[in-house]
């Protein structure tokens, strides 16, 4: 407990958060879709960009719809999944990821938004799909009032140094090794 | 990334998870709030039941109401910030603490809800307010379609043991630690 439960005291209004969730544990995604829907309950307008889509129904979607797009938007903008490994990234991924990020950069430098999530930004930086160097620049020289939240694994140090909060997520058990499947309704 | 993008392929429908939000960093709550969100959009009927409830306005409260009180809905039972250090806990605090599980515990067994989170209960259970024991076999004998969610810090080792998944948030880096306290629609 503890930390979830800071009192509102003295806060300095007006100072926007730079939020990082990582590490291999689930929940990262999830976390900053948690911190969005507080977010909206105090009436800030939340965008999320998504650099990696799924191909299958994300709950998200409908949920947001739920509470208005004015509310809570979500851009789906990357493509399916993306795996790499040892390979160059694939030309038409990179376009995508560099699509993505300028639309998220145009919507942070903006005035439309209160919070910009960036979906899944760690992974397409770790994977030079797009270049840490130009995002951490731009996050850091961001209009003081804006959240912004960075997910996925293996976030890039710059990222981590320029963070006011970083938590990774741990994987300590995990279903799929139990056997069992994603769950509709839990894990998209 | 991964783990946040399994597919749905093969799952078998109707088998509920134990899902354990653990550890001392931020996002346990956030995200359970996450999981429930989604699983709104989803069509599941969703219900936190929290037991540690702030004194201040919390942004999921109104954000639960825009989603409508018949697919989520969220339960402050237990008193304020509780912090029992090395004494006993106070009498009032373990009744609320029975009540509030007692109203959880009932709802797991019903038909309402198709998601329940327990908020906080790791800490409450950490704290001798409520018997583990107790807890973690009527999570274990729960109707099989049921899902749910444990929150907070120091999860006792037989709910881990009992548990599907389990996901500890590691703090890396905390902006109260920067001097910069709650924000507004961020911390709560």
């Amino acid at each position: 407990m503890g930390n979830d439960l800071h009192g509102p005291e003295g806060m300095p209004e007006g100072k926007g958060l730079l939020i990082v969730y990582t590490g291999p544990g689930k929940g990262k995604t999830t976390c900053a879709l948690g911190t969005a829907f507080r977010a909206v309950g105090q009436g800030l307008r939340v965008l999320m960009v998504q650099f990696i889509k799924g191909s299958w129904h994300y709950g998200e979607l409908d949920a947001a719809k739920m509470l208005g797009d004015d509310k809570f938007e979500i851009r789906p903008m990357g493509r399916g999944f993306v795996k790499v490994g040892g390979a160059e990234a694939d030309p038409e991924d990179v376009r995508l990821c560099e699509q993505a990020w300028e639309f998220g950069r145009e919507k942070i430098y903006g005035e439309e938004y209160d919070l910009v999530v960036l979906d899944e930004i760690n992974y397409v930086i770790s994977y030079k799909m797009l270049d840490a160097g130009r995002v951490v620049s731009a996050l850091r020289a961001r209009p003081e009032r804006i959240h912004v939240i960075c997910t996925g694994r293996s976030a890039h140090p710059s990222l981590i140094e320029a963070a006011d909060l970083v938590t990774e997520m741990k994987e300590i058990k995990h279903p799929y090794t139990k056997g069992i499947l994603a769950q509709r309704g839990i894990d998209y």
